[in-house]
């Protein structure tokens, strides 16, 4: 499957009173990776994606993480993310925050692939993934 | 002019390393507390007033701020807010952050009311504020 | 066990383009929901709580959620916490928000009663959590 | 004087329901900037700059900008950044942030050098700024 590396500075505004990365922005860094890794993988970024598809977006229906090592404001890390599953209308990706070697943080998302309702419009409906973005996002 | 005051409580996640509000969320607690005013003065909200009067959006083109006093996780702090200037087509909010009577952060606010350019939908343009609701906010 | 209720105002700035909550302030709201409750159990903020204990913080291990309803700009909903276990040194936090009756998320957060490690104080030692802690957040 | 320019990518949660960033964003990234700046004139980051000179911070009494252009997801945008002025106890930043040659957001941020209040260790009070470190500033 598909995976992504790239390297994130903790920034002083990420860090709470502890002095420590505020854990929900975490679940920024890991988003922030899986909008980079679809731009690789399909080549357009998500606002041509949501048009080429005709979906609403891929929002998440549930996430998590553990946290093992704290970071600090300054730290270089590296979050490495890949597709872990592709399921008809969802699929599941998982990420890793790393200080050098080491495993700082852990985490995954599942999502769907999103349109409109055809009966309500105000409301999503899962669709089918198409063939090619499975195919890209397989690596 | 039309003021308002409501009460803002200091989170963990609001404050920095150093112990106290990291400075951009106050414009966050300003921009907060101008949509509570609009709510309040034009009895519906943003999405609302959005589609009444066929704008995009009332963005910001100048803000500013003076820090006096710090703020710390748990503070119960005041935030007041009044319309301190309409013209044709901006208007001009001014914030103040109380920590019970001292003034703690006063900052402002100059905003567009702006639809989209006709001759360029992917562009804003400002438009005359309806008189309707400069007397609204004129209290 | 405990139990705390309280509303929320979902703000403009915690929404993204799509119009809905970005889901890592979900995590923010849980947060300030679990200080809110500590508040209420114990009588003083983190801050009064850290010194008494003379512990460094109540860092997370563990979280996760599930996104059934979305919300967006303007919502005013309910976010009900509860202790839902207390181990020896960690406890664990459930959380769900509801618009109206519906429940909209759900999430958990597993927490540490944590000090320095007397062997480094760069470390943090997990500790037991003191029995008036425990029986104050027993109800 | 010294400047600095890098570039950042704006994020999906940077921005807000209008689909730009949200504006308390830009002042993280000029806050990013002027951090990075300072690592790279000092040669080391604002943990080690407190410890080695004593003090508290470089916190912010003034703060303000223009918003000329509005950037959205996906954009690659380059904040330049530069030292404006440097006074006995307080400096300037004007930040620029540019869209290809384009001035989109235009910033300053005024901040002090500031130490504990030998009179009251919970108060803030302005030092000299070392010459060691005006002459770094000054490139």
């Amino acid at each position: 499957m598909l995976t992504s590396r790239h390297q994130v500075t903790v920034e002083w505004g990420h860090c709470d009173p502890a002095g420590i990365v505020y854990f929900p922005n975490y679940f920024s860094y890991f988003d922030n990776s899986t909008n980079a890794l679809f731009l690789r993988a399909l080549g357009f970024n998500k606002y041509e994606m949501l048009r080429k598809y005709d979906i609403i977006g891929i929002p998440l229906i549930d996430v998590g993480a553990r946290f093992i090592l704290p970071s600090v404001f300054g730290d270089l890390v590296t979050i490495e993310s890949s597709v872990a599953k592709i399921g008809r209308s969802s699929f599941r990706m998982q990420h890793r925050l790393l200080k050098g070697d080491a495993l700082a943080v852990e985490g995954h998302e599942i999502r769907v692939w999103a349109g409109r309702d055809p009966a309500d419009p105000d409301k999503l409906k899962s669709r089918p993934i198409p063939a090619e973005v499975v195919a890209r996002l397989s690596g």
